[in-house]
């Protein structure tokens, strides 16, 4: 690993477990072990920078993982399953120490940049997207799936915060749980909005479902 | 106000824009213009004992405002859309800057020690309790309202993180508008987990109704 590489990870790991205000450069010069005139060589910008970067680099693999969930399984709802499932094991790996690095930041929105605060936002616009995309191949309203999907990731952000004050991932798989009767059956429930369009296709994803037990282990 | 309630406000405060490793009891003493030596007077278990107030404060002020809301209200949907209401606006006027402590403070569970976890679990807890109990009295089975109670603290969480990140209400107000419909007539469209039982008063809280909009302005 390079030495601007470990600095984004040692910021990013960091990061995980606590605000952007609470993160200084010493601490990220401690933990990467990295000369102090290295990290302004390569972040000129100092902290705004790397912290900009590390977010980049937790939004594009966090992207990454849902749009890879999505692809894998047939129906939104079994692949936030997976997801979900995936994730819960992270954190418990982590002895819930891991949280969102993204939420953690925003959390300290007071105390941020503009730059982050943004960043930020379009990280969770980011993850919202594939799904609110998946949600209209499943026959929903543009407006609705963006809705449903942006609802989706705020569910799955408080979740985790549940999660880490109560040191068990109960309150993941609860909204998991919660989530599958929301999205599935293509919103036939009437949760989603305005349900189904006429003339949607509810199973368009069909061709490409690997199994039906929304587990891909 | 007295000087032990102005040093666990000034905490509260300084807790709802940043994470409980953030906040030093230096800031504490300067914010609350206290004399070091008064806090540790007050507060002999220092900043821990402080936090665990602070804490115990927001949560009942927070678990007040949602019982006000439930008994203003004739359903869980509609106190819900007021509480949140309420909350957008808390946001709004603190130009962004105010968040949860307790969620602040659980994203730092890393950090904190585990009677100040153990508080947060129990806070998040005693907000879900009122609702999964007015769930149950609209029909709802024990165990199904409250998972959909625990979903719903979570949700709105999250919701606030995206809030702070956009600077924009619009993530509260689509997961108020969802849980409109996902708690709306007592579970009748059966993703409440198993819907009403069978036997159920629906209008259990009717004779307290005030009014149907669910405003309560």
């Amino acid at each position: 690993m390079d030495s601007r590489t470990r600095m984004v990870d040692t910021t990013l790991r960091i990061l995980r477990s606590q605000g952007v205000r609470a993160t200084g450069i010493n601490q990220i010069v401690r933990e990467s072990r990295s000369p102090r005139g290295s990290i302004y060589h390569h972040f000129p910008g100092g902290k705004e920078q790397l912290v900009l970067e590390a977010l980049r680099v937790a939004g594009e693999a966090v992207a990454g993982k849902i749009r890879g969930a999505l692809d894998a399984h047939a129906d939104v709802a079994a692949a936030l399953r997976a997801y979900i499932d995936g994730y819960a094991e992270d954190i418990r790996a982590s002895d819930y120490r891991r949280g969102c690095p993204v939420a953690n930041v925003a959390m300290d929105a007071a105390a941020t940049s503009p730059a982050i605060r943004h960043a930020c936002d379009e990280i969770f616009a980011g993850w919202a997207a594939p799904i609110a995309r998946r949600l209209e191949r499943e026959g929903r309203r543009p407006k609705d799936a963006a809705a449903l999907a942006e609802f989706v990731i705020s569910t799955l952000e408080g979740a985790l915060i549940l999660c880490r004050a109560r040191r068990s991932t109960e309150p993941l798989a609860g909204v998991a749980a919660r989530l599958e009767t929301l999205l599935g059956a293509g919103g036939a429930n009437g949760v989603g909005g305005s349900g189904p369009r006429t003339g949607a296709r509810p199973s368009a994803a069909g061709p490409r479902r690997r199994g039906t037990s929304g587990r891909p282990r």
